[in-house]
C-alpha cells in the first residue's frame, strides 16, 4: 500500500474526525475507495472504535432509483436509527465513473432526496468527515494522468492544517464582525448581509466545525442577497456539465437565470424546493495546495483565489442560537474566479484585491 | 450484464426472501458481488422496498482485527440498532481472495465474533438470505475456469425449486417421525437423537426457514450424539484448509478428535465455547445441480449424496417450542461423502444406500 494512504486514514481519522476509543462510526465506501477503506479500517482498529460500512455506490443507487416506481418511505426507520446512533461518519468518495448516475432522472433523485432528508439531517448531526480517494474516473475527470492526479490530491489533503487553521482565523474575524460582504468579479456584484452570522474556519477537522478533507476555505451562511454573479468555474452538478451560470436575486431569492450550459440540471436543482433559490453557503477558497480545477467540488472550492456560493441549505454551525438559516434539501456549490481585477469587500473594506488576501505578498493596498 | 445476474437477483428477492413492499432490507456486499449487488437493487427498486447496502469486505475486516488490542465493544448499539429493525438481510458472498483474512490470528477473529453475538442474533431473526456471485476467486478455489464456475454456480442456483421443495418434503416427513438416525460410511458410524425435533425442508427460500440461495437440502439439530465421523470432503475453514477431519462423540460431545490437515483451525472452533463441541445440525445434500465438490460450504453441503454436520450453534427452525437447541458463537459445517457402501438410517429403516434415497432410480432394495 502507498504510505500516502495510510497518512491519508491518519490525517482522516485523527485529526479531522478526533476518533476516540469506543466511538460508533460509519465508513462510507465509494466503489473505488476500498484501498482508503482499508487504511481507515486499520487506523480505527488502532485507536479502539467501532466499524460498520457502507457501500455507498453509484451504480447501486442509479439502479435503485431507475426502478422504483418514484414513491419513497420517508426516512426508513432501520437506516435512521444506524445514523442517529453514530457517533461519526465517513464518507471515503472515490468514483470509478463520474457520470455514474448520469441517467436518473432528476425528479426521480429529488424525491428521494426528500424522502431521506431526516437521515441526511442524523448523518450532519454526527462528527461527519468527507473526502476523497484518488481514482482514474476522478483523474479522467480533471484530465490529469493517474499518478500526476494522486500526486495532486495527496498534496492538497496532506497539509499542514495547524499553519492554515492559524491564517484562516484572521478571515474568520473579519467576516464575524463584518455585516456585508461584497464581491466584485468579471461578471459579478453582488451584495451579502452577514451580520449575525458566524464564519466557520474551515481547517479539514470536526474540531473546527469543517467536515471536508481536504478543507481549506472560511464560510458562512448569508442573507439578503442582492445583484449578479457568475460562476465561470465548469462543473460537474449531479453527473452533469454546467458551464458559466449566472444567477441574479433580488431580496436573497434567485429571480432570473441563465447557463451557457447544463440549464437543465441548474433548473432542476432550483426547483427542489423553496429554500433552493436562496444561498445557503458563501466559501473563501484558502487551500493553496489546489493549484488548478478538477471538476471536483470537493477540491475546488477550496481553491486559494476562488469563492463559492452554495444553492440551498445552510450549516448550522455559521447560525447563532436560536436561529433559523436556510433551508432544503439540496446543497449545491457554484464557484467563481476571483481573478485580476476582482475583489471582496467587508463593509466597505477591502480584504482580498485581485484573488490575493490583504495580508498576502504582493496585495496592492 | 449476464441476464443470470437479472435472474439471480429475482430468485433471490422474490422466492428467496420474499420481499414486500415497504421491507427494510440491508444488503451484505462482498468485495466482488458488485454486479449481483447492482441487480438485487433493480429487483428491490421495483418491489419498492427499502436499501442499505453494507460492505462486507474481508480486506477491511482483517486490517481492523489485526489493529486492534483485540478488545471488543459487546454489541455497538448502532449497528445493533440498523439489525434489529431490518426485516430482510441479504448477504451476497464474491469473494476476491478466499484467503484475503487467513493472517488474523484466530483467537481475535473469535474476540470479535463472541463482542458480535448480539448482533448476529439481530440478524439471524430477519428474514435473511445467503447468496454468493461467482468471482475469479471463487472459481480458483473450485479449481475450474471463470466461465464454466460461472455455468456452475447458475445450474445449482437457478433451478425449480418448487419441485425441489416437494422432494425434499419426503424426507422431511420421514425425519419429523422418527427419532434416531445412524449414519454409516468410510470412517463413520454415529447415531444422533432427532426425537422431538422439526426437520426443515431447506428449498432456498424464508417461506420454507430455508436461508441459503442455492439450498438443496434437509436439515434438523441432532443432540446425544454417539461415535465417530470421518469428513473427507475437504474444506476451507475460516480460510485455512482442512481435510480428513475425525471427530468422536460421547453423550453429545466432541471427546477425541483429529485431522490429517488443518488441525490448528478445527482445535481454534472446538475452543470457541462449551457448544462448539457439540452438533448443532444434522443436514442431508439433496441438489442435484451442485455435482461436484468446489471447495465452498454454501454448494458442496447442498450436492446430493452427501451429508454435512455442523459443530456449533443449532438453527430455531429445528426446535419445538420452549426447547433450547445448542447454543454457540460459532457454526461449522463439515462434510462426508454418502458414497459406495453407505447408508442413512432412521431408527432402523434405509432411507438412502449408496447415495441414492429410496424413492430415486436405483436404489437397491
Amino acid at each position: 500500500m502507498d504510505e500516502r494512504i495510510r497518512e491519508h486514514a491518519r490525517v482522516l481519522v485523527d485529526w479531522s474526525a478526533r476518533i476516540d476509543p469506543g466511538d460508533d462510526v460509519v465508513v462510507r465506501v465509494d466503489e473505488g475507495a476500498h484501498d482508503l477503506a482499508v487504511a481507515v479500517a486499520e487506523r480505527l482498529g488502532e485507536c479502539g472504535a467501532n466499524l460498520l460500512s457502507v457501500y455507498d455506490s453509484d451504480e447501486i443507487t442509479r439502479a435503485y432509483l431507475r426502478a422504483s416506481d418514484g414513491e419513497f418511505t420517508t426516512d426508513p426507520e432501520y437506516a435512521l436509527a444506524l445514523y442517529e446512533r453514530a457517533d461519526s461518519v465517513l464518507s471515503l468518495s472515490g468514483s470509478n465513473n463520474t457520470a455514474g448516475s448520469a441517467d436518473v432522472p432528476g425528479d426521480r433523485r429529488q424525491a428521494y432526496a426528500k424522502a431521506r432528508a431526516g437521515i441526511r439531517e442524523a448523518r450532519l448531526d454526527t462528527d461527519w468527515v468527507s473526502t476523497q480517494h484518488p481514482t482514474r474516473a476522478m483523474a479522467q475527470q480533471a484530465g490529469m494522468a493517474y499518478e500526476a492526479y494522486e500526486d495532486f490530491v495527496y498534496d492538497a489533503t496532506l497539509r499542514d492544517w495547524e499553519a492554515l487553521a492559524e491564517e484562516q482565523a484572521r478571515l474568520k474575524e473579519i467576516l464575524d464582525d463584518g455585516s456585508e460582504v461584497q464581491l466584485v468579479a468579471d461578471g459579478t456584484d453582488l451584495t451579502m448581509s452577514i451580520a449575525d452570522r458566524i464564519a466557520v474556519n474551515s481547517a479539514a477537522s470536526v474540531a473546527y466545525d469543517s467536515h471536508n478533507l481536504p478543507s481549506g476555505e472560511v464560510f458562512t451562511a448569508p442573507e439578503a442577497t442582492e445583484g449578479v454573479v457568475t460562476f465561470d468555474v465548469p462543473m460537474t452538478v449531479q453527473g452533469r456539465r454546467v458551464r458559466d451560470v449566472e444567477l441574479t436575486f433580488e431580496d436573497g431569492v434567485v429571480v432570473d437565470w441563465d447557463a451557457e450550459q447544463g440549464a437543465a440540471v441548474i433548473e432542476e436543482v432550483l426547483s427542489t424546493d423553496e429554500g433552493a433559490r436562496r444561498l445557503g453557503e458563501l466559501g473563501i477558497g484558502m487551500n493553496r495546495g489546489v493549484d488548478r480545477v478538477t471538476d471536483n467540488i470537493l477540491f475546488d472550492e477550496k481553491m486559494g483565489g476562488t469563492v463559492h456560493l452554495a444553492l440551498g441549505r445552510a450549516y448550522d454551525a455559521c447560525l447563532p442560537d436560536g436561529v433559523a438559516g436556510n433551508d432544503s434539501a439540496v446543497h449545491e456549490d457554484l464557484i467563481t474566479t476571483m481573478g485580476d481585477g476582482s475583489r471582496l469587500e467587508v463593509d466597505g473594506a477591502v480584504v482580498q484585491r485581485d484573488g490575493l488576501f490583504r495580508w498576502e505578498d504582493g496585495f496592492e493596498r
